[in-house]
């Protein structure tokens, strides 16, 4: 039942069914290491090129994937994806022996929420049974195509964040056996002017501040209804200025507030990381290690997850245009009524 | 309802309420010329860049739609949008002002009957009244972006394709007015390892047949049953292709089948557009013009609809990967039961 302006509840909620999240060796290094499920200590995955080796942490993600749920891909009826690379090719190239009808997703590093929103709905309306949600992202493809190659060396200003290498999924089910997708917020398109690609934090941080209004004001939800409110990528700088827009709109969630961002590394002695995690893989990695892990022993039993993504490209930031930010949230719990 | 593998069957179909299409200077002087809503001459469209170009003709394809609609783009519950662009800048900056909860969707030039699947999906469901359905393609930027810059003269193939400068916007509502989405048979991945992309229709034709074939295997529907199978953008030689593929496997729909990248330029007359046209704004400019309006005045009645996107990017093809295909299609009628 679509509520308010932005926000479907879901009465009949669809379940998350398993989770798989495979990252790189900077990943294994950071706090939640021990958390994912495989870890590559090759970025180059045994690959030639960067996009290779992306194509490979989702094929070996997914694979493992559908072991942990028992299952075989042949037992999705879609699958939802998505990535950063140019026209997609992570997630195509991924599936393409799938066999298994294909919603290519571009939201940037919103992608995750947006495949768990869309295919919350394919299996509501009972028209799925099983949807494979997977995004992933890889640092080095992404500075060599946002940024610079990495063999230049280039020194990145401290409020730069560090592309996750890695691929999250997550089976979304019919079955009833939570945890319970029971509302998405489908955020919109917001731009703060910001011009700086280096700057993605903030740029996101409105589009963030925006969904998360807009959740509790569809909703009617008081703000200490969940027990955490969890962002994709906005890493330290983009979370201090979310928090204070919020504040501004008389909203305090920064007591109940954390970012897969700023979750991934450990920002004393993983310096390099700078302003924290960012990338299509950011959220679907956390979400699908850390943040499932805690629904499933429920530590936590209600959880807005939102994913956050800024929609430039070298071309539209080189043409002078600023980077229009977005964000879409799901209500994740454990029980429902 | 889901049917067999791959269709959805909308027991309670939303309607097309309204469509535009507005193309560019060459698709002006094609056959289809004075089926357009607005044709522009100036391939820049009084911008400075071919990415800005191909933003204005979203923004003022999607202005003329809501004028023609007698409606406000803040009527809209949802934007699905896409495009061929990295990052799929057209689209967002194109709604970035719009303030309506927005997903990005990338299936190259499939896209645009992945948005209206979804959107029928949002609609049927009781999730939504209105959804804007559009995509856009613009023939300088794609060759810039995919093969060549224009100023470098390349000569092309004879099987390659135009890709239409051009935007086709549609909304699906709620409302009982007809043409109706009765069923929507999503596509899958089908790679047949051609590795040219100058041959974009023959890498789509596999994946075209193959939804083509599962519609029909899900559906039960004898094959006479439309007036019309219209794919995208398969173009002369995709369309043989697809039609041997098909007939391969028993089905022959060569006397009721057309594509969109062959109807949209003369191939006498425009002899530079060679094996026809193709982009994403291929299929949803033929669909929201002259097919959208012969679906109104009932000289069609059933149409299945398959846009065709093909989904290697540059970097994929300079790594020597194969192109990956993939369709979709939506059964459009003006009459439910």
């Amino acid at each position: 039942m679509h509520i308010g302006n932005q926000t479907i509840h879901f009465e009949n909620p669809p379940s998350i069914l398993e989770c798989s999240a495979t990252v790189g060796p900077k990943e294994k290094e950071g706090p939640l290491g021990n958390q994912f499920d495989k870890t590559v200590d090759d970025a180059f995955f045994g690959e030639k090129t960067w996009e290779k080796a992306e194509i490979k942490f989702a094929q070996a993600n997914v694979d493992n994937l559908m072991e942990k749920a028992n299952l075989d891909l042949s037992n999705m009826d879609y699958i939802f994806s998505g990535d950063l690379m140019n026209q997609c090719i992570a997630s195509s190239f991924a599936f393409r022996s799938s066999n298994i009808p294909y919603y290519g997703l571009f939201n940037a590093c919103a992608t995750f929420a947006e495949g768990l929103g869309i295919a919350a709905l394919f299996i509501s309306s009972g028209n799925a049974n099983n949807c494979l949600v997977s995004t992933s992202s890889h640092f080095c493809g992404a500075e060599k195509q946002f940024r610079f190659p990495l063999e230049l060396g280039t020194q990145r200003p401290d409020y730069s964040q560090w592309t996750v290498t890695g691929c999250g999924s997550t089976i979304v089910t019919s079955q009833n056996v939570g945890p319970y997708i029971t509302y998405i917020t489908t955020g919109k398109i917001v731009d703060m002017g910001i011009t700086d690609t280096n700057n993605m934090g903030s740029a996101m941080a409105a589009a963030a501040a925006d969904t998360i209004y807009n959740h509790f004001k569809d909703t009617g939800k008081d703000l200490d209804y969940y027990d955490l409110i969890v962002t994709g990528d906005l890493g330290y700088r983009g979370t201090d200025l979310m928090n204070d827009l919020l504040k501004k709109n008389g909203m305090d969630i920064a007591h109940i507030h954390t970012d897969c961002g700023k979750l991934i590394y450990d920002s004393e002695n993983q310096k390099d990381t700078l302003a924290g995690g960012s990338g299509a893989g950011c959220s679907s990695t956390v979400f699908s290690s850390l943040i499932y892990k805690r629904l499933k022993d429920l530590s936590l039993n209600k959880v807005l997850f939102i994913s956050t993504g800024a929609l430039m490209s070298p071309i539209s930031s080189q043409q002078g245009e600023s980077i229009p930010g977005i964000a879409h949230a799901v209500a994740i719990e454990t029980e429902v009524n």
